[in-house]
């Protein structure tokens, strides 16, 4: 058995979510980009790049993976880039799309004839986080004065609006689409492009494909542009685990467990945003909190209940692994880095990424 | 110049804070150990050796990293060891200290003579946040129960405690250190040494050094014990910055700037505890919300006071860089990662790490 902790990458389950995304691009007319500041780890490029038409990017560093490793149309866009960073970005995209009209203003003129974009804030959000709302007061996200903006339009040929997060509900969707329209329908009447970003839940199980992709092709027929998605978390939703062991077990108060893994180094969202991991099956009569192993006296991932007490030496399964973990795993503490694995459709499990010490010595100096 | 964004470690500001850790030294008579999960950039270890006995550690890593690029005496302690760990724990370490019972007993016949420790949890700390508190509700953190440690002193000689968080009051230390003693004053005397870890922040201006002295050193005599002091943030306390260069300006409401560094990839801390940065000086007219520059809506340093408008290109320094930062840095949104460079006493800026592409794509796979 392969040591614990790792990163399991489930092929099949991945694969699914790649047919709903071909179905989104076959029937609605966008292009699917993958979000690679969600989900970055290159070794299942191969079972993606065939489902999707390329990658978006947050950095010159993402971009350059996109185009090394992703291939297919290639976006660029940061928040913000870099002098020294732009004739690198352009020579690896196919569009780039500026935050700002001052980053619009400083680099686009060494865009080289790539297309150009700018992205929209709308003003609206389905974030349930004030972290995460890129509406939120004086939001650095976006220009958002169709006059000012009006007057940068030859300049550019499409907008990048991303004002959705994990929405699984197509009504907010749609309801907040047509505040967009109402409001910049102007614009985008004259552009070729509007690429509508990542956080729509579109793979999740019972989302109302047929009227999404009715809704954008609608979208794209009454403005005459090429409408892109960029997923992140739907690229990849539950196609991935973290796989750890019991290393400790007590009572004190409540049954405890303590895992060798940590939420701040291995899945930090969880700790960022005060979320509970998810197991499954979550049920049975012996409830538990289950504690990471770092130093932080909050290092929990939650208190589960199981059919069995938990023992020193069991395995347990961390669902829904794969978005914004490998991305932002840490070495805090010192403590062990999961390895990487992919499960293949055959049920064959590969290490694709081991670390070890002298990573952790090298990440610092 | 050197290319933003970087740590700059300033060699003479830590020397301020290793010769208050001598005075310390030589007037409580305690061991002062550097905790590695806090600060582990092993280049300026040559600047720390001789002022500090040894470090402390969190994982199988540090202790070996303690071991390898410190010297001196090397605690080794985990809030959980793995079997397949502890040979080469052992084999770094001076003394290893066990979290709980049930890994003193899993692990303890295999510590091959070391001197075996066992941390203690008194129940109370100085923490303001409940996410950091090892005092908390259901803590793992170290045993509780007198009678029950009672029964493995035979196997065990020290104890650590560690329930100070950043405290800056001595009073309240010396509080606790006394409830400490009321509760498990017999346990004391019959141990050889007693660390009480780190979260003290005696290398703070104005704090009563030679009260603190004092007080450690009586305690050492009543029990007959030596004294151990785990300083992360204490030993580095202001001694790096984190510099950057503003991106990008813009007003919306509020004067705002975009730099080239994020609190979530490079001042985690900062985004975990909902903390501002520091700016020195933060005086002037203009005010300004300074963000990083990840897609999170909410990297934010914080709003300061300038003396001049920020403008492109302009160089930031945010200060108390430190502690907690390098060890916790990640690649979100594949953002330039700092270098680290350390300030010589005369002056010098040398680029000790640099980190690339190719950093990137080698922490995935």
């Amino acid at each position: 058995m392969i040591q614990t902790p790792y990163y399991l990458i489930d092929a099949a389950r991945l694969m699914e979510n790649m047919r709903r995304i071909d179905h989104v691009r076959q029937h609605s007319g966008a292009k699917v980009l993958l979000a690679l500041k969600c989900f970055a780890t290159w070794s299942v490029f191969d079972l993606m790049r065939e489902h999707m038409d390329g990658t978006t990017s947050s950095s010159l560093y993402e971009v350059r993976l996109g185009r090394e490793k992703f291939g297919g149309e290639t976006h660029a866009y940061s928040v913000a880039y870099a002098d020294h960073e732009i004739d690198e970005v352009v020579s690896c995209a196919d569009k780039i799309i500026f935050n700002s009209l001052g980053q619009l203003a400083r680099h686009a003129p060494r865009a080289q004839g790539l297309p150009v974009g700018l992205r929209l804030n709308p003003g609206i959000s389905s974030s349930s986080f004030d972290l995460a709302d890129p509406a939120r007061p004086f939001s650095r996200l976006g220009e958002s004065d169709p006059a000012r903006i009006a007057q940068v339009l030859d300049r550019i040929s499409g907008f990048m609006i991303h004002n959705n997060c994990e929405n699984r509900d197509f009504a907010r969707f749609d309801a907040m689409l047509g505040e967009i329209e109402s409001r910049f329908g102007a614009l985008l009447s004259r552009v070729r492009w509007v690429s509508l970003g990542g956080g729509i839940h579109f793979t999740g199980e019972g989302y109302p494909l047929d009227d999404f992709c009715a809704r954008l092709r609608a979208f794209s027929d009454k403005y005459g542009v090429q409408v892109y998605l960029e997923p992140g978390e739907a690229a990849i939703t539950d196609s991935a685990s973290l796989e750890v062991s019991v290393l400790d077990t007590a009572y004190n108060g409540k049954h405890v467990a303590v895992v060798d893994a940590s939420i701040e180094a291995h899945m930090l969202d969880l700790l960022i945003y005060r979320l509970e991991a998810r197991v499954a099956p979550n049920a049975g009569p012996h409830r538990c909190l289950v504690y990471g192993k770092s130093c932080l006296a909050g290092d929990v991932f939650g208190e589960f209940d199981f059919p069995q007490p938990l023992a020193v030496g069991q395995r347990l399964s961390i669902r829904d692994a794969a978005g914004y973990t490998m991305v932002k795993k840490n070495w805090f503490n010192g403590l062990t880095m999961p390895a990487i694995v992919v499960r293949d459709p055959d049920g064959t499990e590969r290490v694709v990424r081991q670390f070890g010490y002298h990573d952790y010595v090298d990440s610092l100096s």
